[in-house]
């Protein structure tokens, strides 16, 4: 049986290995819709394979380490805190390949116009995604704070595409179902964004002791 | 201290009245919806602080429970079920909450057209989250199945609805917010049978030691 402290870190690492996969599928979802590339939609849907993979090996191993080392106070919280973390990556995981559902149906009709703010809005839900795995990992709790932070942009930029979509398909209702394809992307992005902030509220909770959860929500 | 099987028994009477709340919110916002009714909407959102605290509470009793009991085997998955299926019940508040929000939105304003179809995806989501808390309680392995049988149905019934409204939408374009409105209350109800379905799974884990995540994906 190797150290209880070697295996935490075989966790950590686990943890950011997966973070890693389930950016690049986000990132990936989202060029295959701005470039029309049918296939790194595709990667997108082969790589969801290995992300679930991964979810079951660091679940397995967190519960493993929880049973034999019983561990006590700081690496108890961060055992649960990493069950959770690995459970909120997998849905990242699954949010992207809805993205690239959308994407494909999309893919084969004329664009409804060019994509600025929905690459926008993605870049800044990845970077929530990244920044929440690094302070995670670094036990960075004003790295966190800015994760929560973010939320509030994602939120006002989700707002913006959408009204922007409802008024191309006021003007013209041939493009209301492609028009919804990109208003439903948009809401994934968002979901991908609350993830994100779930992870970071956890950090807070382990690093601080203190649960912001819902007074987080409160103060913003 | 009392005797940690009572407390194990403390705990699932918690997530009980947990799952309760939910089901109730889950419940009501929908009916706000098809009874164009302001209160019943106002009660969803004051709900919603009850069920967050209830979230932290169980979390902070099933930590404790892990930190000094260090139980072994069965108990010990017990207790991270616990863990992830309270989060899941938190999150099915959060989409309540986000349909409360569409219908406030919707009732100062002509109806699109008679809801029979949400209503009854409604019904079959919060049937999914009953039975998924029913087969944890019970430890019930057949029930569970159950509910990864139905989230196909709601899935179907869905796509059925969208289709329904895009051609509302098309037909009508003074429609095309309210359409969009009624489209997203399908997101959310959508989002909560996923939610039951993942308890479902993990009481799947839970009875049978069989991790059927990704396996019940690809048989599906």
């Amino acid at each position: 049986m190797r150290h209880f402290i070697e295996e935490l870190e075989d966790l950590r690492k686990l943890l950011l290995e997966m973070a890693g996969l389930v950016e690049l599928a986000v990132h990936e979802s989202v060029v295959s819709l701005t470039d029309r590339d049918p296939e790194r939609a595709q990667q997108v849907l082969v790589g969801e394979a290995r992300i679930n993979q991964m979810e079951i090996r660091i679940d397995e191993l967190a519960t493993r380490l929880l049973a034999l080392h019983q561990p006590m106070a700081k690496d108890l919280r961060f055992l649960t805190a990493a069950i959770k973390i690995n459970n909120d990556l997998e849905r990242i995981g699954d949010l992207a390949v809805n993205i690239v559902e959308r994407s494909l149906s999309l893919i084969g009709q004329p664009p409804v116009k060019p994509l600025i703010d929905i690459p926008r809005m993605a870049g800044l839900a990845e970077s929530m995604v990244h920044r929440s795995l690094d302070s995670f990992v670094k036990g960075d709790a004003e790295l966190a704070r800015t994760v929560l932070l973010s939320d509030d942009a994602v939120d006002e930029l989700k707002d913006l595409i959408c009204r922007e979509l409802v008024s191309f398909m006021e003007r013209d209702p041939s493009t209301i179902a492609r028009a919804l394809d990109l208003i439903l992307v948009t809401r994934n992005l968002e979901r991908i964004a609350d993830h994100a902030t779930n992870i970071a509220e956890d950090v807070l909770f382990l690093v601080q002791g203190v649960d912001v959860r819902h007074h987080a929500e409160e103060q913003r």
